[in-house]
């Protein structure tokens, strides 16, 4: 199903996002802090014509789904941008971590019995708040094929319906339905931001080498 | 080749461990607080002649490698117990978590910036702690043929030698040594920790079925 989907956010993660949901022949419309910065021109004058540039309010203005691709800690401050009557009702795919990386690996800004999707959820709550794609690299998210085999995405949020738009757009990513987890309400977020660090370590320790989790049944 | 080894704790973890060094041919005893207990008794009855059971101390005086099968926030007392002379110089094996179950998933002691395991380093400084196989259900960690095909244990410890001690008991209990990612040093271990929280998740989204998660590379 074509929707326009709006990103807040145009930094790697946001722009991967872009071009995977443009390929999926959605329309997207990427929402910039500065969207006249070079490379984001650059970036918008090789996608298609179904690509669009604005700030961040334009953004969330022109999406039916939304998408949190800014970093964590600046999460927060980008929504209150995008203005609330701009995200009201609409469904939101969190991938941002809130955190620090550090010389151990990361350190998370929520922890426990909080997550950076519940707060978004907690201060915008008439947006459906779906958490997915934030345990993998960039370049995985939008094209699974680039780890060979199986492997898992998780999802979560506390909206069925939300949580149905994101698997769709999973799917328009070439993520097998098998492949998606789904773990619940959207205090699962608590264990999918707390898996990051896990991730940075392997990073590390694979040297930079391309990989992703697949969860193996008996 | 052929260990001592001394396992400090004596609920399910920890006799899941008895069971697979003894099955790999080493000599084991299981320390328990209360080793009068009727289900120990039937345990060891049910052992082989390698096995054997007493005090928390007993146990770690025995052992030449020693394994951390206590709960989470009971660990450092446990240790306390063991004596400081049966674990100087030692390599202990940390399987444990700290942390409280509940509604939402299991919720962490030590976060971020600490962990259990160098909870413990830090309080027993001669001892050589390596932290493994906290990350999946006690059946799978002597037994991962119970969950089919190629998946993963992590490993990490500032002690090289005590970290190729546990490398070798992992390949006694059939772990691939291609399936066994060394994350480097003990900060590692709040990662690996900190990764729990999405288990208990997983452990519910798919009914108590088992599982282990795998670390897939392009």
């Amino acid at each position: 199903m074509w929707m326009r989907i709006g990103i807040i956010g145009s930094g790697n993660v946001g722009r991967t996002i872009a071009d995977g949901a443009l390929r999926a022949g959605h329309d997207v419309r990427l929402g910039a802090r500065m969207p006249e910065k070079p490379e984001l021109r650059d970036w918008l004058e090789q996608a298609s014509e179904a690509a669009s540039l604005s700030e961040i309010e334009g953004a969330a203005e022109f999406g039916e789904l939304l998408v949190n691709a800014t970093t964590g800690d600046g999460s927060l401050e980008a929504l209150r941008e995008a203005g609330e009557e701009n995200l009201d009702g609409k469904a939101l795919l969190d991938i941002a971590n809130a955190g620090t990386s550090n010389e151990h690996g990361f350190e998370l800004t929520y922890v426990n019995d909080d997550s950076l999707a519940e707060r978004i959820q907690s201060e915008f709550p008439d947006l459906r708040v779906v958490k997915a794609l934030n345990t993998m690299h960039r370049e995985v998210m939008a094209a699974p094929e680039k780890v060979p085999g199986d492997h898992t995405v998780f999802i979560c949020g506390n909206d069925d319906e939300a949580k149905s738009q994101v698997r769709e757009l999973l799917g328009d990513f070439r993520w097998k339905d098998e492949n998606v987890i789904d773990l619940g309400d959207l205090t699962a977020a608590r264990a999918l931001e707390m898996f990051v660090p896990l991730w940075v370590r392997l990073y590390s320790a694979l040297d930079g080498q391309l990989f992703n989790i697949a969860v193996v049944r008996a």
